[in-house]
């Protein structure tokens, strides 16, 4: 097995990673930029490694970390995700240095990182595509006669985008003769590729993705889907697994999908197969290639550690798995809880945590990189921590978060867990019957009022007398 | 559904149970005694009474705790373990005054209480007791003949004992002499009964424990056993769900015969069947009649939440479960995280808790009262933690609680937690191969050398400095 492990990221992934190292007995080694010294993830690693004062630059300095990677004696690297995860450069060097790659061949990130390519891959490989352009589109032109075929509305995409940028909505041919500059411009700009391509707009879909394995022997399995439909302008905030809102038809179709798109692209390590579901409508919308942060619920319904098999798979490990020994059992649920205000916009709310205490009991996990004291940087996601509940039904799951939620002390900063508890009193979210149009179709579930614990009160009392003492 | 619940306990199992109702939508009432002032307990139940300024008294008052439930509105009581939990005049009390007793019936409680009332109850059963004497014993010369039959060594036991109390192993009659009437005196006081009855003696046998859960509808099911073997003085340190150390023939036979000694008495709610296991041989040794501090572990392999359970019985409710619905899934381990000194003959080690993190991550639980800036009282049993590991395999679980045992920040006091990483690490542990004997056999374990994380480092360094400067 590898002797030591470069973590080319930050935060609760590089705790994560650690914490997989330290159960395999593989040495680990973190990296940091000025903001992150105090991180849990550098305290926790068996090494830390400074890359520069730069907030950001030093994580996305592919050829830095690689050499660091051999100068400190590493035979592997995970990125985890966000930053290089998907950088198929950065998986060619650490492959042309010798250093394993934790994730796909860098070809493959290339070949599903661009989404045309993706889907003709798929449909090749008979994985229904979302009715749309053949390949890029080469002027507006064709993209009005396309949109014309597949009936508006339609998405606008870059072809490299990712992570909810560089797409519009199109409801008539006028929006799409003035979003095809802006795209482009856009696409130009954040992903270096002038590149787009159409889409008929499935409105209000639910997004279901499902996880997969792969490894160098030809075995690929999945570990069952997640429901991500809770987003926010195409964040996600909310996800469960299984999804309660398929059925058993549907569970084993997305299933088999996901298999045959991996299989059709040579995949390996874990990856992401994302669906489209609107009724009986369910198409493929992308792959991706890496570890999800979501990744949590997928190992909790299933038992099967994610990052560890990750691990495995890189070294050259067969799966230890069939598909036939994974069932999955119960509901997972996770929270992102981010910094943010949601009475304000979810305006961010970065600083200090002046407390904060884990929830604990059955059915409850927590992974986060902050701790009492800590300052959330300004310089990286809001995300802040995962709260991920398990429970043996849908109704068991809902009340422990519910519980686990208001169990959980994180003061210092405006969270998204109040909001949370409004989700999860929703009617139609306890019946089970959300799309992701469901945040947009709510606003008014962010207008809770905000309770104050008696904690919080006796120092705000405490802090009136001493201002009124002068003190 | 009971609309409020009195949780007549402390501490972590108060912490559970209110985590329980939480989710049940039950509202809680906790008590505390003066040093429980400031218990999380106290924090998190929906409203919280004081019972005196005695750390003892107002835990133990029966009758004033029906009392308070009465007044409080509340419609049960849930007994934790230890106190009150297997009084069985305190059930008769709760039964009387109408309020719903989270346990089994007086009677039982009173009859599974009483050990040689126990034994026979489970002969006519056809459930195999340790060879030994009929019922109590008159005079230490029927001790003498009773020794002489069933062969030395002998355990003399007090009939009302329990917690590791009155009981005096006797190597051969001039021991037994010897012990007779100090036990007999011990038992007198500690549990206001002079009888006494007497056992062979399995030395080093297994501690296997099956958990059960029996509600009024004549269904009893069990989780599966805990393996108990790692206990120092009759004090369970470590528990492991299931045993790794039966065979699947094992495994059915003592929960086949959990299941019988349960309907033998007419038991219900949760309680625990323990046998001893040497060998081919296998004898009941005793029923709990309440939740086990290691009822944890049956919960990670199940996925059944105890706690719920219990309350949904005493409520009337059938058993959400058929025995077929029951899989055991992967191992789980409960390390008991108690404040003492093992370097130091395990000398309890109470007082403030400087810092307190809680490790994170897959396959991690804690159930635990304490919190950064807590003390822990000296008046109560130095378990101040459960750290609760779940893995796939043997090994995954292993390494996963040595990951979490060091991922874990538990500053102030002395703890376990460094002794069993040491065991962890032993062969004989790691190979499943271990009994009650491990601890005993193993004092070298003890003899760790203490690591300083490096954030003790500097605070003794900053403390060094400021001694010497005078400050």
């Amino acid at each position: 097995m590898f002797r030591k492990l470069l973590i080319a990221n930050r935060g609760e992934i590089a705790v994560r990673i650690v914490r997989a190292c330290a159960e395999m007995d593989i040495r680990s080694v973190a990296v940091y930029t000025e903001p992150d010294r105090f991180s849990l993830h550098v305290k926790r690693a068996d090494e830390a490694h400074f890359i520069g004062e730069d907030p950001l630059a030093g994580y996305l300095d592919a050829r830095r970390l690689v050499d660091l990677a051999r100068e400190t004696g590493c035979d592997a690297i995970h990125p985890g995700y966000g930053f290089l995860s998907e950088n198929a450069e950065f998986a060619a060097i650490c492959e042309a240095a010798g250093i394993a790659f934790v994730g796909p061949a860098s070809s493959v990130i290339a070949r599903m990182g661009d989404k045309t390519q993706a889907r003709d891959a798929m449909k090749a490989a008979g994985v229904p595509v979302t009715p749309g352009s053949a390949g890029n589109l080469a002027d507006v032109e064709e993209a009005l006669s396309v949109a014309e075929q597949v009936g508006y509305p339609v998405m606008l995409k870059a072809t490299s985008g990712g992570g909810g940028r560089g797409i519009r909505r199109c409801d008539d041919a006028h929006q799409l003769e003035q979003a095809w500059g802006r795209v482009i411009s856009e696409a130009t700009k954040a992903f270096g590729s002038a590149d787009v391509f159409l889409e008929r707009c499935v409105v209000d879909p639910l997004h279901i993705e499902v996880q997969i394995l792969a490894d160098n022997h030809d075995n690929v399995i999945h570990l069952f889907e997640r429901d991500c439909s809770i987003q926010r302008r195409n964040q996600k905030l909310i996800e469960i697994a299984p999804s309660p809102q398929l059925t058993p038809e549907q569970r084993s179709y997305v299933g088999e999908m996901a298999v045959r798109a991996a299989r059709a692209v040579g995949y390996r390590n874990a990856g992401t197969v994302e669906f489209l579901v609107k009724g009986n409508e369910i198409y493929f919308m992308e792959m991706n290639t890496r570890v999800q942060v979501e990744h949590t619920i997928s190992e909790a319904i299933t038992g099967v550690d994610i990052v560890r098999e990750q691990i495995r798979i890189a070294w050259g490990h067969k799966l230890a798995f069939r598909q036939e020994d994974i069932r999955h059992h119960g509901y997972a649920i996770q929270f992102r809880i981010n910094a943010e205000d949601p009475k304000n916009d979810f305006l961010p709310s970065f600083g200090r945590i002046t407390r904060y205490y884990a929830p604990g009991g059955p059915g409850v996990r927590t992974d986060t990189a902050i701790y009492t004291g800590y300052t959330i940087p300004p310089y990286f996601d809001s995300m802040c921590l995962k709260l991920i509940v398990w429970g043996l039904t849908w109704e068991e799951v809902i009340n422990r978060g519910s519980r686990a939620l208001n169990d959980m002390r994180l003061q210092g900063v405006k969270t998204t867990a109040p909001y949370y508890q409004e989700i999860l009193k929703h009617p139609d979210f306890r019946n089970a019957h959300f799309d992701t149009g469901f945040v947009a179709a709510h606003p008014e579930l962010t207008q809770y009022s905000v309770k104050r614990l008696p904690e919080q009160t006796a120092l705000a009392i405490a802090a009136a007398i001493a201002a009124h003492a002068g003190l």
